[in-house]
């Protein structure tokens, strides 16, 4: 069997969980990690052992797929330039919305243009989240899907937090309410000389805060609060024909860099399996993502 | 917009609730229901007005899609038969394992030869459910998935009772135990002259019984307990890349032919949009199934 050959760009949280995620299948090969930041090679590399570590994915022998363990708004032109190269991309571009479906357009037609594949937004939300979105609308056309968030770390929410001045670190927890309702807790380190009470509204003040109910806490240190264990709990109650109240949950509890690696190796599996283009989760067949002789697991799956 | 033209196979509670799927479509039209017996046609013609009501489908305008709302035994001839006439089908074929492969097989081969489409097993399990399941192996690709059925009235296992020598009426209801374990209550209306002790004794030691916690209860009256209510609460642990622990559930509780019904004719829709031959729901993109235009449904549902 061919392997698949994977680099993963990107070693922070998520860069960390889809090496393991790459490692522990026995369908693909890592070719190496790429990292933006020469300075860190030596570190990461005395983590991976044998594993190439670069700057510059020309380095390494050429991957099928890159997985790309970056900010989200690193994405579009990172892509870019592997799908340039006729190098598949997965990434986990987390900005809900309009922004989603602009990144598919742009990469749709460069994908295309190099006969490659970019599966974007495959994280858990964005991601199999917008798969269980669809499949419940599939039962019941009509009626209000709630998504419920945490409780667990909001990565998006703590960057916004730590980039107001006075902050020297910060994590930002999401906390469900029910019904799509979040309360955020917001606990801050601030730097010497700093108020307090002008982050604290700095923060509330903020797109990302100003629509839910928010609380800022002053602690002296951070790194003792940090779990990465995440979750979300999806409601929909709806119609199915003309029959009312049909109800229908999914609830997930994760290590979220761990579950957001292994989707994205997943994916990566996926992308080997469509035309040229790109693909948001719930355009791509379920099966495609699973590991195995297709009948076989068929005949386990359905 | 050219809409779908839709017949729909039997009219039993599963066909019912095709039916209402369909009718409440804004994409859809109902071109006519199709019975086995001559002799229920009036009955029917008289609940369905204007929708014409035929014992051959050749007396309908042609449609794009047949939903077959029969029993799993008559599947394979009648999916051949539509297929063999250039009309794709949808079933929700319900018995596991093999036979499903076997039917995927055969009406692959017939789907292709017409340049048509089978969607089959799509009801919610195998069905929708089988979407789910394979979802939870993308997140965590090692594991044990638990699928816990009810409480509700199987129709599979009532159907066997209802066939045993002096039955007169019955009903099978599935209670989940927790992890893949059910018990089953079964209610029974016997003909005079038959022996209770000894009908119990056949429906403990019939194969759809003989693995689980069975009760047998002899009650008058059958109609009075019939309540199609049926639900599904599926469980996996597993591991996402070296995590361990990552806990995911699914939870539905719906009336059942509604249900069954809605996804058909959902995967109606799907038919439309797939290459020719024959398909299981996990090798369907979620997003096929559903109606709208497609970019304002990912900006929704991603």
């Amino acid at each position: 069997m061919q392997k698949l050959k994977i680099a993963v760009v990107g070693f922070g949280n998520v860069g960390r969980g889809s090496v393991d995620a790459v490692k522990a299948s026995p369908d693909m090969e890592l070719v190496g990690v790429v990292l933006r930041n020469k300075t860190k090679i030596q570190r990461v590399q005395s983590v991976l052992n044998d594993v190439p570590v670069v700057t510059d994915f020309r380095q390494l022998e050429k991957p099928d797929v890159a997985i790309l363990a970056i900010p989200s708004r690193s994405v579009p032109k990172v892509a870019a330039q592997y799908l340039n190269n006729g190098i598949s991309t997965i990434d986990c571009f987390d900005i809900h919305g309009d922004a989603i479906i602009e990144l598919r357009d742009d990469l749709d037609i460069i994908a295309k243009q190099n006969e490659c594949v970019a599966v974007i937004s495959a994280g858990w939300d964005p991601g199999t989240d917008s798969m269980i979105r669809t499949i419940l609308e599939i039962v019941t056309p009509r009626g209000l899907t709630f998504t419920n968030y945490g409780p667990g770390m909001s990565m998006g929410h703590t960057v916004v937090v730590k980039a107001i001045d006075g902050v020297e670190d910060a994590i930002s927890l999401t906390i469900p309410q029910g019904t799509g309702i979040h309360r955020r807790l917001v606990y801050v380190k601030i730097k010497d000389g700093f108020d307090f009470d002008k982050i604290a509204e700095a923060v509330k003040k903020d797109p990302y805060f100003v629509n839910d109910e928010t609380h800022v806490v002053k602690v002296e240190d951070i790194k003792s609060l940090i779990d990465v264990g995440h979750g979300v709990h999806m409601e929909r109650k709806g119609v199915a024909g003309i029959t009312h109240n049909q109800i229908i949950e999914f609830t997930m509890s994760v290590t979220n860099p761990a579950a957001t690696g292994q989707i994205m190796a997943s994916a990566a599996r996926a992308a080997k399996k469509q035309a040229p283009g790109c693909y948001s989760l719930p355009e791509i067949p379920p099966i495609d993502f699973i590991h195995g002789d297709k009948r076989n697991l068929l005949k386990k799956l359905i």
